[in-house]
């Protein structure tokens, strides 16, 4: 057995990667969806996937796991559960039931809006924000903007994949960003 | 330490039960909202509520969770991993890249659509599906639909509450239903 310090030399990356499948020109023409539905059709890549963030995760002192809508809410439950830490759903308006906090934000062609309980969260804790991939970041961004808000620290986002030609690391404001999968177009 | 050989007796389930806030008037009005975001946010809730699902569904040679979107996303992964199933979203129309095949099923108010990737469920594969709950049974019988379309077998449906007033469980077409929790407006 073999160890490996180096993250990006960890043998179950290569298992996870050949299991995202990519989907050309969808949503629309000229997009390459990556796909991570058929990830979750291969327990032991789904396992490997959750137990690489968890590992990162445990033991760091988060209290709150916050999974944006809606394949945040496939990887950042089991994470949740793993360390001990409060899942919060970040949702589409109209969604949350409650009295919640809005965080509108820009995207390619119109705007979005997400949605966060008023006092799932409070000030000063430390919260993992969980999506399943980042393109130009817009929705990271107002989620962790949702976060701190309410006086949270975001530790750190976690996505399954990033799409570096997009840059969307950029635009986080020097947050951290811990990806599994980088995805280059050309 | 008690054992408790009647499921309902269970110490865990009382805890679970008081940590669902009941939102009155969503999402319109007459509606005694159940959310279960307030029991995602205490850790131990729910770590029981899906150890509970786990040992009733671990060994019984599942291959397959089925989650509903969206609430059947959070619970249905957790329970996945720890049985070594895969995890098939079931999703609205649209949000599937790859080919689906669809049910729709009709609501108090209109129509509603399930989309389910094709490919994702083989014939004579154990399935059992999960959201968080169940009103009028309606989108559980179009979840059952997609499975048995494509030759899966349904081995149970599993929500976290079930509002039994509704006679959601009579619709099941005889389909066994496990619920933690049963809320009763009257």
């Amino acid at each position: 057995m073999s160890t490996y310090k180096d993250k990006d030399q960890d043998p179950r990356l290569h298992g996870i990667k050949t299991k995202i499948r990519v989907v050309p020109n969808f949503p629309k023409f000229g997009i390459m969806f990556q796909d991570i539905t058929t990830l979750l059709l291969d327990p032991k890549a789904f396992k490997d996937t959750i137990d690489l963030f968890v590992e990162r995760y445990k033991g760091k002192n988060i209290s709150v796991v916050a999974g944006i809508e809606a394949r945040g809410f496939i990887f950042g439950p089991p994470i949740a559960l793993a360390i001990g830490a409060k899942f919060v759903p970040l949702r589409k308006p109209k969604k949350l039931p409650g009295k919640v906090i809005s965080q509108e934000y820009i995207l390619e062609y119109g705007r979005d809006c997400l949605e966060m309980h008023v006092g799932a969260v409070e000030a000063g804790e430390r919260v993992l924000v969980v999506d399943d991939l980042i393109a130009t970041g817009g929705t990271l961004c107002a989620a962790m903007d949702l976060l701190e808000r309410v006086g949270a620290e975001v530790v750190e986002c976690a996505c399954v994949i990033e799409l570096p030609e997009l840059k969307g690391r950029e635009r986080l404001n020097g947050k951290p960003l811990y990806v599994l999968v980088e995805y280059f177009e050309i």
